[in-house]
């Protein structure tokens, strides 16, 4: 018998079909004598309806109360999911996040998890109960309601399998794992059995989109093994591991779209200062003598403008492709006279141990990952052999 | 200044246009320099709304979860009502009840208020803040949420009221105050200013639906001024007062449709025996030897049937009109006989000290009530005068 925390995100719980066969899935675990804690969002859909009403009465909703307004979708889910059980004759009980309690700080809208009880969860697992528990919320140290953020759900799950040294954190969700890259771009791509925690954080980073970045960080901080599996299809789906045999010579490529490259006469120690100040993460670089470019996520251009305001201006639609893996030093060369072959410009490089990022326009995104995936993972022993191209 | 709990209902918050309305409404009073406390019901539809998901899981859902979902539609109008007056420059806070809070008893769907704590409120008024507490529902005593059945945000406010000793609470509804009887039936009904307790309660409990019989009660036990007022319209409305100059000589007619007279040949102690053991209150009286007649709402008539099977029969759809007000004894022969003349049967009635109760076919209930009305209401001293008509 193991103790399972399994987590389904909005879309599993989209529709009252979808919780229904959410609550068939919990009962085949708990069948096999597994105690299982559940955790769900809100339904798809509903969080955006309820951010709609909120955005009707103020466009800058105050964030206390915003707090209040959406915790109530997983709150919905809760309530039908534990119906759903109790149906089946199984005995489910819901809670929220006072009722378990979840205390977190009090970031309005974008909370931190600072303790889980485990009193409440553990007596009614004892008694046989499944535990349907609402994610992304919790409370303050003064009994507000707070929220995590948007994906806090996972947060949610991997905080409650922490505190009950869960034996696995199960992440359902509408993939059936963690693939070398995305397969909607590389038919290639092939999901992972295993993961090490190290290389996932670098993928989460970097933009794999499968697991949240908080969350894989908590639950390795927290030493809570994570699987991810999908919602729709059975199958053992991949499993995030501390174990060094989870350590591979390739992991796979994240890709991030969506970010813009600048450029600035502002000196890159200035333009650090500024960036730091509004909180803005960006990869600069001086590419000459007076001129900085950096690259930044397209959600802060807004606020990048009223930091430097005419002192910028925009080079490009840019992605990143990352791969992870072993011993990048050597491939990288290889890799961009490769790219270049194709046609695709590589703008910049950055190596780290076990990271070789690149830096493409935009437009080449899905050209380029399907030429460094079949380098790199379907046939990396080409990469080996291969003579470097001459390049001038 | 004066302490007012302002209680708004689901058409008056059924709408993001009704809550802005309902926002500028409490300014008014806030502005008049009282501390408010707003308790709130969910919007107009949301709770069938959420009842619908709920019977798409199961028929008959889970008690305890079916609170869980229903107390979410509270949650959602308090956090749009405080997003509002915020917005408005007023400082607001919204509290669920377990963060007020409110304790009941553990009959899900339809529990009672033991007891409000009042800490939490009196802190958040003296800081200067206009609270929002979410009505209709509850913690139980091992922190399970409960609601308080249909229309139990007229209670929550009461309650509250109660536990503050507040100058008065305020229910806002859609009719601008207490009326001598419905005046969708009698255009000449007329508001009253005032209506004494005892009179309230007797209208309440015999059809009056303009506040639930229940909440009428608890303020009376918990001796709290009650003012019905609109929430679309200005105006004083009527208050529900504990002085004695509040009692007047015909306050008004209050009529229940909906109910079905059946007739037995079960003798009347057992009759009577049957329905307690169900719970089923009815009108009953021995018409002749060995067969009983009674009245009883139409929404008990399936369980009925369950008790009595074959035993009894339907006679008639049937309402009661009841007037109340002072000495009927002596005018209970007249409206008979003046009702028999037009037509209308009046198949029993019943006289207490201060209610006279009539049983009529429903079908004549509108003619009824206007006759009555008339005699009573518009031109009593005609009923004083009247000579008896002779009836054989």
């Amino acid at each position: 018998m193991a103790l399972l925390v399994q987590k389904f995100g909005g879309t599993s719980v989209g529709s009252i079909e979808r919780i229904e066969a959410v609550a068939e899935r919990v009962i085949k675990a708990r069948q096999q004598g597994h105690q299982i804690v559940v955790v769900v969002s809100a339904m798809a859909g509903e969080t955006n309806r309820l951010l709609g009403l909120a955005k009707q009465v103020d466009e800058v909703p105050t964030r206390r109360e915003l707090d209040v307004l959406l915790s109530t979708g997983e709150q919905v889910t809760i309530a039908l999911l534990a119906m759903a059980l109790n149906k089946r004759g199984f005995n489910a009980t819901s809670l929220t996040a006072d009722q378990v309690t979840i205390r977190t700080d009090n970031a309005f809208n974008n909370a931190s998890i600072i303790q889980v009880e485990t009193e409440n969860l553990t007596t009614l697992l004892d008694q046989g109960n499944i535990v349907v528990v609402a994610g992304f919320q919790g409370r303050d140290s003064e009994n507000n309601i707070t929220t995590l953020g948007r994906g806090g759900s996972d947060t949610t799950a991997v905080a409650i399998a922490g505190a009950l040294d869960a034996d696995e954190c199960q992440i359902f969700t509408d993939v059936d794992g963690v693939y070398t890259t995305d397969p909607r771009l590389v038919p290639e791509a092939r999901r992972l059995d295993v993961v090490h925690f190290d290389d996932m954080t670098s993928m989460a980073r970097n933009g794999a989109k499968v697991l949240q970045l908080q969350s894989v960080e908590y639950a390795q901080q927290h030493r809570v093994p994570l699987r991810v599996l999908s919602s729709f299809e059975e199958g053992e789906g991949t499993l995030v591991s501390f174990d060094s045999s989870a350590v591979s010579d390739i992991v796979g490529i994240a890709i991030k779209n969506q970010q813009t490259l600048l450029e600035t006469d502002m000196p890159l120690s200035d333009l650090q200062a500024q960036l730091n100040l509004f909180g803005i993460t960006g990869w600069c670089s001086v590419v000459n003598a007076g001129s900085t470019q950096f690259v930044t996520a397209n959600d802060d251009l807004a606020r990048l403008k009223l930091v430097l305001d005419k002192k910028m201006h925009q080079v490009a639609a840019v992605s990143t492709l990352s791969v992870v893996g072993d011993d990048m030093s050597g491939k990288a060369d290889v890799i961009c006279a490769e790219l270049a072959e194709a046609g695709v410009l590589v703008r910049q490089n950055k190596r780290s141990s076990r990271c070789l990022t690149l830096l493409i326009n935009e437009e080449d995104h899905q050209l380029a990952v399907n030429i460094v995936h079949k380098r790199f993972v379907v046939e990396p022993e080409s990469l080996d052999n291969r003579p470097l191209l001459a390049v001038s």
